[in-house]
């Protein structure tokens, strides 16, 4: 039987979503909560790597399993046995061709600012401290160039082999929150590092050290220089994956 | 020179503000970075002692230091001596006759609350999970009980010495927050446990465990047993003290 978790976790102590040499990967982490519950070593596939520190509110993974535990109850016999800082949401039986990479149909992922001249403790968890004034027309206008397929080339890190860099997005929106931003973004697949890249551009002209014939020239050319820097980790967290 | 300090923290860590002998106090914390930064040995006085696991967003404290530093930019001094899950905001000189705790005039507080059958790890560091309904009129209903000037005897935890248990509440707000609820109450000054106790009663009558008139006879006999339950710690913010 194949078994569908929708998962939520705090990234700020993991190596990202896949198991690596070094670290400890969510994905091990459920995958040990699995063996614990059902006695079976399986693989727990997640729809995508996250990276070290970030965090998900709706990720979503499959595996298999032979338990004769209730589908939809699974969430609530692996949660006593995960940490603090990942818990299962929701799980379900799905068809054998679910798969939550390939049935991916749209993610969605926000990534938080606020503004203040000091860190401040009880936002930096999950959100990245900018300093001064931004430009929000400014950044809205070059939010609607990242709308539609474009070739993100320019906006992500080299690292991960992929067939094509080009990429959609239905649509990112930058909303004013209580002291700060947050930049959704919902598309039917992101490039390494991608959002975060969005974001820094994103914030880049919203200070005016980015204009947005620089953006345009970054999709033109697939120039990474032409986009904005990389924002940290902490500020990111995958929110959302839809599969209909 | 007498400093006035705002300061916010992260209270997980911490057993308090209060400096005592097992734990690790937030004052303490701070006194340590004035002795770094100025070489003076020096008591840092907050507003009042938030508890174990409680945490801050505009505490303000004070202190005296013959130091040459600007007093409107010793927060920035102070910050790199201080670890991340504290730092002061905010710092200006003021009159020998100011005293955190004696010039306070105003504090409010912020107990938030989430609504879901699982613990969630975003959300459970600065709130406490809740599962089920509740009858938001019946709490704002309850709420309306606790403004103006009454004894709240009943609405506190015995351990410390008091002259008068009657404190006056300015305002309750009952506030829905995405997927949760935010309690918002500003008084001239709470007892011990005030806040955890009026969020544990709010919650209670929403839930239906707790009727008004159980509310009505804490506040007519002072017994403790007709409020709610002094909720964790984790859930509560102190938010600002004002001082005009």
């Amino acid at each position: 039987m194949k078994i569908k978790l929708t998962l939520s976790y705090d990234g700020t102590a993991y190596s990202g979503w896949q198991k690596q040499k070094n670290g400890c990967a969510v994905q091990e982490v459920l995958e040990n909560a699995v063996f614990a519950l059902t006695g079976e070593r399986t693989s727990v596939i997640g729809s995508g790597r996250t990276d070290a520190g970030v965090h998900a509110a709706g990720q979503v993974a499959h595996f298999r399993t032979n338990s004769a535990i209730p589908p939809e109850r699974f969430y609530l016999a692996l949660n006593p046995l995960l940490p603090d800082d990942v818990k299962v949401i929701d799980s379900c039986a799905v068809d054998e061709d679910f798969h939550s990479v390939r049935s991916a149909k749209r993610k969605t992922y926000v990534y938080s600012v606020y503004f203040s001249r000091v860190p401040l403790p009880l936002k930096e968890r999950y959100a990245l401290r900018v300093d001064g004034k931004v430009d929000l027309l400014k950044m809205r206008e070059c939010a609607r160039l990242f709308c539609g397929e474009h070739d993100f080339k320019a906006f992500s890190s080299v690292g991960s082999s992929v067939k094509t860099t080009v990429r959609e997005i239905y649509s990112l929106e930058v909303v004013e929150e209580e002291g700060g931003l947050k930049f959704f973004v919902t598309g039917n697949g992101f490039l390494y590092n991608m959002v975060r890249i969005i974001a820094g551009t994103l914030l880049a002209v919203g200070f005016g050290s980015l204009l947005i014939d620089d953006v345009r020239e970054a999709f033109s050319t697939g120039n990474r220089s032409k986009a904005g820097k990389t924002l940290p980790a902490k500020g990111l967290t995958l929110s959302s994956v839809e599969y209909v």
